[in-house]
This record gives structure tokens, sequence and C-alpha cells, in this order.
């Protein structure tokens, strides 16, 4: 039996996951944290977490692998009291790649297909097609291009559109232009009618999404924010969308969640919002995956995903 | 020089094929059909069509290369006149499978997903993730696994959802359950949670969707029909509707196109209409197809997407 903590910013995700491991990894013995309970705990040394509270850390000091559930871990970097040596281990696709991929599908095709037309069509019983233009006059620009980031672009380019990738190494992708670091950004963006942010959120990209660089996109290209609401400096969008460089952003993220109800990307006709729902983690996947990372660390064996901490990925 | 005639249905169209085959095939020496120019041609061997007029047949006798702009061959196989020895080539992909897996992704997923719920939302100023079950709870039936069939199905499967494929040879595809001919359609069906049909139209298939094959599918399934209208048994589908033994019914094709303003299936709610644009062709990539293909049959060579007639595709 390997003892297991488990901490979300949601009890109720928690009790998820406790009920998923007691009928499917019975060789883990896992318990909820409560911040009430007694005094510190140094038998634990694994834990498995969505956006932690810092009490974790000082109550299990010996925790030294620290599971996410999930691929963005900006959460667990910002909490203090973590010691040094802890290992920390993100979620690698686990469903979500594909879900995301849907969700950019959906929304890359509600753009460039104008499908949301049809819906007016029908209650004014009108068959007529609409005109669009080929999905190669739809440039598609990926920003990041870890394991979801590529099969994104990877899915676009199947699908026929032109698509390119940015990340700091420029690591290639069937089918994708690649462009790397600061020096390529310009170019990336200057061919990119439709900027997708999968970028995992660091010192480096925190409000990478700025009037700047938005700038240098095509006018009147489209911004899909699927990585954190903390990469778009928010105040830059509406003018950008007024003035008609950009046409449209699809947000699944934003600053603040939920937004509050008086945020003005409410009301902004041009401004698509879903509730962080772009890539819901499948939570047995998960579990399996943490389970065999779990048992390869423990025998001393190499796993993927662990976070680089000076990268903040 | 190798002479070619175009007909369309739609003479718009006929117009831009001849466009584009002065631009980018100049050796090609292509020229409109026009029913009261003179007497038979009888140098012309090779025509490119869609849904062409019977007059066609008679004034180019001895036309033994027919090329059809679409992959449903239906409307030529209908055409009296036409030598028994012409050969009908189909359109094959030519970015017809691309833009029809972004029709049945958007529409999958919007109803696996109920990514319109979001729109409702935003009018309310609410952020509220709607629940719902995972793609392994939507398993997919694809009936007709010819080259877009194949492709949808396997994009599908790639996706996370559990596809199954009918056809009446049950042509194996990678990730996808086969079902081959009448003995196994039932068990197809009642694995079939979202139906899409891509079958061929032929007498064989010919109102195939008929209040019988509907009934066999699981209570509350989905249908999402871009094949042809006439697969359809359309006064079936409103009753299932209603009795809920079909959820939702998305049609791209129907009978009579334009649907006439009267018909029950504009104010029906529970029906998604689309005027037939799940696959536009891409005319500049079929031109190609078919250029080459030209080239290969004059010089002998066996060529790809040539029509059984006796099949009827």
């Amino acid at each position: 039996m390997i003892p297991v903590v488990l901490a979300s910013e949601n009890p109720r995700g928690a009790e998820k996951w406790l009920a998923l491991i007691q009928q499917h990894f019975p060789d883990l013995q896992a318990h909820i944290f409560s911040p009430d309970a007694g005094g510190p705990r140094t038998d634990v040394r694994a834990a498995i977490v969505w956006r932690p509270p810092a009490a974790l850390f000082e109550r299990y000091p010996a925790l030294d692998l620290v599971f996410n559930m999930g691929a963005g871990v900006d959460a667990i970097l910002r909490q203090p009291g973590m010691r040094e040596s802890a290992r920390i281990i993100r979620l690698e696709d686990a469903g979500l790649a594909n879900t995301m991929i849907e969700y950019v599908v959906y929304y890359v095709s509600s753009i460039t297909r104008g499908f949301a037309a049809y819906e007016q069509h029908k209650a004014e019983r009108r068959w007529q097609p609409e005109i669009h233009e080929p999905v190669q006059a739809w440039p598609v620009g990926v920003m990041g291009t870890g394991v979801i980031g590529a099969r994104i672009a990877n899915t676009l380019s199947q699908l026929g559109y032109r698509v390119s990738g940015w990340s700091r190494s420029g690591k290639p992708i069937d089918g994708v232009t690649g462009y790397a670091g600061q020096e390529q950004l310009g170019a990336f963006l200057a061919a990119s009618r439709i900027l997708i942010n999968v970028l995992p959120l660091t010192d480096a990209t925190r409000n990478i999404l700025d009037r700047q660089l938005l700038s240098q996109l095509p006018a009147g290209a489209v911004l899909i924010n699927i990585g954190r609401g903390e990469h778009l400096v928010e105040e830059a969008l509406i003018p950008l969308l007024d003035s008609g460089q950009l046409s449209r952003a699809v947000l699944d993220v934003t600053r603040t969640e939920p937004l509050p109800a008086d945020h003005p990307f409410w009301m902004h006709p041009a401004i698509t919002l879903t509730p962080h729902i772009s890539g819901p983690t499948n939570h047995l996947l998960a579990l399996a995956q943490i389970r065999a990372k779990l048992n390869d660390a423990m025998q001393g064996k190499p796993i993927t995903g662990e976070v680089t901490r000076s990268n903040g990925y």
C-alpha cells in the first residue's frame, strides 16, 4: 500500500478522485487533505493535487512526488513551502488533447465555415449556402507546441489548414511550419490569421498577449485563448476588436474566474466566452497515468512530464 | 490540346471551372456546354460535369470519360443517352473529406459538449460549466466507409470516440469496429448513439433510413445525414423525434433542395438544417485531380475512382 494525499481547490473534485482510486487502484492508500487534521505527517511522500493550498506542504513536509491533476502547473509553482527537491509531475494528455482539439475545431470551423448563420436561416426558413473562403485562406498559428499544442496543430494541418507553431525551442511537428523564440515571433504572427494560445503560464509568458503582440497579426485576425487568463492583457483586447485589428476573440480562460458579472467581456459582441471547459480532465485516465508514473518513480525509473522549475513547466 | 466539355446544373459553376482551367491547366481546351449550339460533336471525348442535362449526351455522342465534379454520381447515372461504354469517374476527396470531417466534428461536438449553451450563458453573464458525459459515452456509427466515410470514422476515433463503420463489404479501418452487410446491420445500429450517414445513393440505399432502421438505434440517438436526401424517409423522422427515439437530427441534405418553405422540417426544434454545404468541392484541387486522371486514362493507365454502374457508385 502506498499512502497518497489528495488536495484540490474544489473539495468535490478530491472526493471524486478518492472514489475512483478506491474502485480502480486499491493498492493506493489515499486520503483527502484536511487543514484541520493533526500534526505533520512524514510518512506520506506522494500527493495528487489541483491548485493545492500552501498548508498542504506544511502538513506533509516529506512530499517528494507531487502529481498535478492537469497540464498547467502554475498554481503549484506559486505555492511556497514545497521542498526544493520535490518533483512536480504534470498530467500528460489523458484525454485533454482530444477535448481541446474538439474545442478548437468547433470554434475554428464556426469561424471559417460560418455554421452559426444556418441557425438564423432556419428560423427564417431560408435555404442559402453561405459563401466562405477555403480553409487555405485561414492560416492558423499555435503558440505553445507541447503535447497538446502539437496535437492541435497536427489535427488542423490534417484538415487542410496551413498551420504554424511557435515555441521556445521550435520543436518540429508533422505538417506544421515551426518558428522558434523571440526572433521568429514576428514572422509567426504575420502568418497567423487565427492565433491559438496553448502556452504554459510562466514568468516569461505572463501578459504575452498584449497590444504590441496582437497588433502583429494580420488585420481582422481571430484570437483563441485556451491557455491561461494571465496570458492576455485584458485591457488591450476590446480596443483591438473595436479597431478591427481583431475580428473575434474566443476565450476559455480569464484572469479572474468565474469572470465577474460586471466585466466588459460579457457585453462585447465579438467575444465568445466559455467557462474554462476546453480541456476537462478525464479523471480515470489521469489516475491511471499517475498510478503508472508513481510506480515507476518508486522503482527509480525515469518518468515523463516532470516539471523543470526554472522553466516553469 | 485535349478538348473537354463542361456541363453543370449551375451555369455559374461551369464558368468558374472554365476560368480555373484557363488559368491553371492551359493544355485543356475547355468549353461550356450550350443546349443551343449546333450539331453533334464527335471530336470531344471527355466531359467534366455536375448534374448534367440529358442533352449533353445527345450532342456529344463520343464522350467516353465523364468526370463528376463531386463524390456522388447518382445524378449522372439517372441520365439516359450515355453510352454503355463511357467511363464515369467520381471525384475522390479533393478537400471534400476535410470539409465533411469539420462539419461532423462541429455538429458531433456541439451535441456531446453542449457548446451552444455557452452563448445563452454569455447573454446572462453566467459562468457555468455544463455537465456532460465523456465522449466514450457517445459511440458513433458511420454508414458508408468509402474514402470520405473512412476518414470521418478514423478522425472521430482519434478524438477518443468509440466508432463503428458499416458498409457492404465491411472494409477494415484503423481504430474502427467494422460491420458488414445486412446481417450485421442490427448490431451496428444498436451500438450507434450517433448515426452518421455517408452512403452513396443507389437503388440499394434509397430510403434506407426508415422507421424500421432508425428504431434499432438506442433510444435518444442522433441522426446526422450528409449523404443524400433520398436516403431518408422524411415522413418517418418527425414521429421518431417526437417519441424520443431520436433526440436530434442534423440534415445537410433533403429530398427536395432547396427545402420548400412549407416543409415541416423547418419548424421542428430538434432538427438542424444546413443547405447541402457539408462538403463543398475545392474546385482547384478537383480539377488538378481530374487533369491527372485524364492524362493517365488517355495513356491507357489505370485510374482510381471509376464508377461500377451495376453498384451505382
